[in-house]
């Protein structure tokens, strides 16, 4: 929790070769952050257009709360600094991980008329924070998608407002939000809601309908 | 078979990293046993949550046949231990893996309301311990998922007891056990039931009817 | 963009051996290429019928802008060399990258009477050079496959001629085709457009419909 | 094609930790060999049970033309010896590899009662020795499995007799066999078939009919 900004900024590149070896942060897409400092906050963040397979710590901006890079580093944050810092404001987040993948890609187009995705009953959700049953029924807000940041990370904060307790949203044809206390809890949530979604994308294959 | 705790936990450690790899331990999911003495029962064990793409040998812990960490360390075992000492006795098995994968996952809820599945036929069979041919009719039960563990490792052992030459079972919406004499076994055992489960997956996807 | 052949060559090797490993340059298929120097046109480029998981620096090819090879080497080049020289003319292409994956073979054969494939709506196009907003719609080019080589050339010079902004295209049942300002943008594009590919790919199967 | 045996183990090792990491000889399954002699005739093979990703170069056998081990060590060969052998013979091979993958093993059942495959019209094909056009029309036998081996071996050199050209061929929800004239082209093979049996079932998925 503690940890020092050359701690963060090699644990967001390892996280970032990961993932992109999985195939969820492809041609530059997707951004990773932690905070560095409450007050001031400050935010360790992979930087703009950089290929996430070949991030080096060096490359990890240290920006404030309005998304400005404190650093005096040539590159800058990504488009999507604005929604990292909400995040990290709004539920207190210590990282935030923003995912591409195939099939959170898919089905928030698939679900995005209904506004988001409510997943049941696998023992897999028992990994989110605070969940203690398989019972559990979790909401995946999914909202639409924007070019005017500002208003995007309205919208954002209104969702995270009105459902308290999701652990991440979906972007409509975008990708998936999630976050954590820390790195090592954001990457966890990641990892679980990449694999549910995918559980219920390859689930309406077999069963051959257009709804679960 | 007569492996110190060391090199268990190495290869304990080893076969998390593989696994991780493939998506059969997400976000924390799963665990991993295998028995360093028979009396009394010790088994070197993988702790609660940690992510087990980075599971070290420092970290594993031994626990006794109640499922007690015997070791001083400061993790906590999974809660899934009593279900790792049963099987390690009912079945004198000298590993236990746990997995969660998004085949594994799916078809525990496809073919729940059946009770198992029934996998005949194929030469990867012959893998399984003791199968000497592919026509082989191996049955993979599929038990009822659970919070209450105690309960859980009873209907788990009725199961074994009933079903005698089983390789593995399905927790419904929850994930696939297997064992092995010897680590070695098991990860095999594992690799071939994983391996079955998703062809299954993929056929029912091309002949697209409800069962197979 | 000012880089040496050697330093080329070994970002040819790496990316040749990353892609591999996604699958998409299976069985020595596919070939990449990049502009070592404009005038006169000479094109780094991977030799024909090599193992591209194992593709080493020592092996890359200096071609001419006839596809004749300048450098000394008992390897020849790619038949497809001509369409490498033809993308780096008319695109002014710093690099030229030509992928066989599943999902673009699937869908080049799937589209093909259609003579391309639109892709709009995805938030990931926005890693397309000059792409501003999700709401961009790409056309993908697919043209018919041929082995008659200046032939194919001139049909993919017309096809570059009329759609002037694509940023690939696909020859049916054969492969696709990206290109790059450089090696790091030409990556960034197959990157993209195999994820789109594979988004709508799988789309097809949850839908469940011929088209899309 | 001159290789000692140490290298040529060497890379029967390589090329088995790739293959395993691709899912193509899980659980043990599997074998893999190249001829280091043709007078007599010896084949370095791998041995009987072993994981194929932790397949080191001391573990694979020197076996003769009756499949018989000639090196002193203490495993023993794959019961699927006489096969590798057959081919070397029948198809002057100097590599035989044998995989288990989710895709051979489906559509070695889906295609079953046809007795083969036939896979036209793909640029891939071109990568298969002695194919110079993707209008090429490649036959892929499917032979119903047996645990009879001199049986199974004589049915599979009838269909290597009857079929003179094919590349490859299916054990029924068994495998794929593939060759080459040493390993890098039985490699080129095995990646070729497996790529394009993935395109034909991935394609099934989409046209959704029974059959292509």
């Amino acid at each position: 929790m503690s940890s020092s900004f050359p701690d963060i900024a090699s644990k967001l590149s390892s996280i970032a070769k990961d993932f992109h070896g999985r195939g969820w942060l492809l041609g530059t897409s997707g951004n990773l952050s932690a905070v560095v400092s409450r007050e001031p906050l400050h935010l360790a963040m992979s930087p703009s257009g950089v290929d996430k397979g070949e991030l080096t710590p060096d490359q990890i901006l240290l920006i404030d709360e309005h998304g400005l890079v404190v650093s005096d580093k040539p590159t800058k944050p990504s488009d999507e600094s604005p929604i990292h810092v909400r995040i990290a404001k709004a539920r207190g987040a210590g990282a935030v991980l923003h995912t591409h993948s195939i099939w959170n890609t898919i089905l928030s187009e698939h679900f995005g008329a209904d506004g988001g995705i409510a997943i049941e009953g696998f023992e897999m959700l028992k990994g989110l924070q605070g969940v203690r049953t398989h019972e559990h029924r979790e909401w995946l807000p999914i909202i639409e998608n924007s070019q005017d940041m500002p208003a995007l990370a309205d919208r954002i904060g209104d969702t995270l407002k009105k459902h308290e307790h999701v652990h991440g949203f979906l972007l409509r044809r975008h990708g998936l939000y999630s976050w954590g206390q820390d790195l090592r809890q954001a990457k966890r949530h990641v990892e679980i809601l990449e694999f549910l979604l995918e559980v219920l994308g390859r689930t309406l294959m077999i069963s051959n309908r257009q709804k679960v």
